[in-house]
């Protein structure tokens, strides 16, 4: 036996022993139970219309875009929905990549070198944070949502180019980043600030124009959107939204863009016809938060910003407990627990979305109370 | 005026003073030109059948997979292609992965720490050299194909967990890896071989199981396959192919796959369906040799391994305008430029593909003879 194997095998045990190992569960097309774990938001991805329009693009266009976007996978559908995602958000110009997760990668590396500096809010997701990494530029990790931290951080920055990364709606937490104060700061020092809008778009502001829109940030010479294709707009694929000269600049430099497939033509004409869809019903995000305030209340725990509601468990394993009991009386909540939490508290992630009848969201919210009750206390 | 604009505009005139400057040119659904810049090898992302499936996935399961694939992104296509694809090439497991970048990134990160060994071939993919700086493992770059180097890499490794990374069929040069011979180097060593077999997989070895099944090496307990479902496979994702312990292990500690919404089901189908036409005609990839064999003869560069044909040209600007040249006679070709480039000599890479008709393939060899002849001379 190598000793690959053993060292396979003591890691496995190790995440036994905590309580954290994971298995894959694949799911059937249908079920009857109410999903609260995806973040499918606005019932997007589902939707009878974006499925047709997913699957005529697989008909027309074919599987794959082929290749690379600077070789041949550049379709007129990528070109299209770059055009109406920057018209959407306000930005000058889009560029559309295969996952949220390349999105950063490609957007950090290509702007931070080693001799940058890259400020990152404690709380950021680990796409941001291998990004960072991956730049090989000085990372200084400040305290969450700290724009005092952030301020000190720049002023020693010195001659280096420096960029702070933040996230509109945190992913796990639900909350929301102080964007006006932090592009303030950016702006007194000539550092850019990267936003991750992944759980803000769709959700937060006029119509679900983003946090950045909705803070009049949008033509703000110093802020870089990234978004996700996989959430609001429930396909697939991630983009950067800026000026033409940030995205010519990404365009010719950032290797996950270039050494990569370009996304296909399905989840990127479903993600086209979900934004048209969202644009034509600027109420749809407002379901989001009504539901949310209600399960919030009722749970007892912060209203979200965005349609994250987070629910701290006493243990790993009593969350595991939560969440089984949950699926058991047809509600399925997501369950974080370390390493996917940013402050080892193990928890319930439950999404507020549109996309449910009231009669089921009604009962979604009758089960996680009671369920939520009988966790949080006792066991 | 922010100090980012003018760091931009000043890289912009740089790339256009080095002939390098890149934009994306959004093709149409159908063309006229023979596309032979694309790496869907075997024709198989446009086959109308792949197609079908593609869309009746996003029919059915919805645009997007919805979470990630540890929450409720993992559908039972997806656990159906993972079963198949480990069956294809002999493999006890398979993992899934939004894209062939993402398996790679995860794969090396999950296997080396700062205490581990990366020991890279100078020609490895961008995917690669990102893992194993994203890992922080101590990188050794050996010269391209190098048995002895890597051996003598591998003896100073000490008590460090060491991984080779190679690829089967480099992607630019088109040439093979010494698979027998570093196997057994590093199984001297309990050293890991991971091949990216993105340009192996559907072109080499009997029925297109790949290099690692043609050399015997399957069920070798040293070796790691990672693999794209964007090349032969025509559609978009990647994937690990090792020992059910390896992919236990991914799954749960693997960053770029636990952070990152499962790959949308349009794809996910259309690889599963390619696959299955793939084992239903194992005859399909002798015709990318065959004709890859004529092309090379008549272009007067070395018979490939694999797909791909690279032709060098004397500098960027004319590896350009023979691509212009070929483009305007109506064949496309990929021109490969610093930095995409291993050795920085810019070249044409022409793949030959098999699902192109008889007439049409014999047109793309005479217009590519006559261009080649007068570019690669002159100018
Ligand atoms: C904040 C944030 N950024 C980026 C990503 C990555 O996006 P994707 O899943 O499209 O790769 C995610 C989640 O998946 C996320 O929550
Ligand atoms: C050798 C190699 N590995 C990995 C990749 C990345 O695969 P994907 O495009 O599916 O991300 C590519 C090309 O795209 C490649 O050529």
């Amino acid at each position: 036996m190598s000793g690959w194997d053993g060292w396979f095998a003591a890691q496995r045990s190790a995440r036994e022993h905590a309580g954290v190992q994971r298995v894959l569960r694949p799911r059937p097309a249908t079920e009857a139970v109410i999903d609260l774990a995806g973040n499918d938001y606005l019932g997007l991805g589902a939707h009878p219309g974006v499925r047709r329009a997913a699957a005529d693009a697989a008909l027309e266009w074919g599987a794959g875009a082929g290749a690379s976007r600077l070789v041949t996978g550049t379709t007129e559908l990528h070109a299209e929905l770059e055009r109406e995602l920057a018209e959407f958000t306000g930005r000058e110009a889009a560029l559309v990549f295969s996952t949220g997760y390349h999105a950063n990668l490609s957007a950090v590396t290509a702007l931070a070198d080693k001799h940058s500096l890259v400020v990152s809010d404690a709380h950021a997701h680990a796409s941001l944070i291998d990004a960072a990494r991956l730049s090989r530029a000085a990372i200084e990790v400040v305290p969450h949502n700290d724009v005092a931290a952030v301020r000190a951080a720049l002023a020693s920055a010195g001659d280096r180019r420096a960029i702070v990364l933040t996230e509109s709606i945190f992913s796990v937490l639900g909350d929301a980043a102080p964007l006006p104060e932090l592009a303030a700061v950016c702006a007194e020092h000539d550092a850019l600030l990267l936003v991750d809008e992944a759980h803000g778009l769709g959700v937060v502001g006029a119509g679900g124009r983003g946090s950045v829109h909705a803070h009049g940030l949008a033509r703000h010479p110093q802020v870089v959107v990234t978004a996700t294709l996989s959430k609001s707009f429930g396909a697939m694929g991630g983009a950067v939204l800026g000026s033409a000269a940030l995205i010519d600049h990404l365009t010719n430099r950032a290797r996950p863009f270039i050494f990569d497939t370009g996304l296909a033509p399905a989840p990127t004409a479903g993600a086209l016809d979900a934004l048209r869809r969202l644009r034509g019903r600027p109420e749809l995000p407002g379901a989001i938060h009504r539901r949310g305030g209600e399960l919030a209340d009722r749970l007892g725990v912060p209203r979200s910003a965005g349609a994250v509601l987070s629910v701290p468990m006493p243990s790993p394993r009593v969350a595991v407990a939560a969440q089984a009991a949950a699926l058991a009386a047809g509600v399925r909540v997501g369950c974080f627990r370390p390493p996917s939490v940013p402050d080892g508290v193990s928890r319930l992630r439950i999404t507020a979305r549109a996309g449910i009848g009231e009669d089921r969201w009604a009962t979604a919210v009758a089960v996680l109370s009671r369920v939520v009750d009988d966790h949080r206390e006792g066991s």
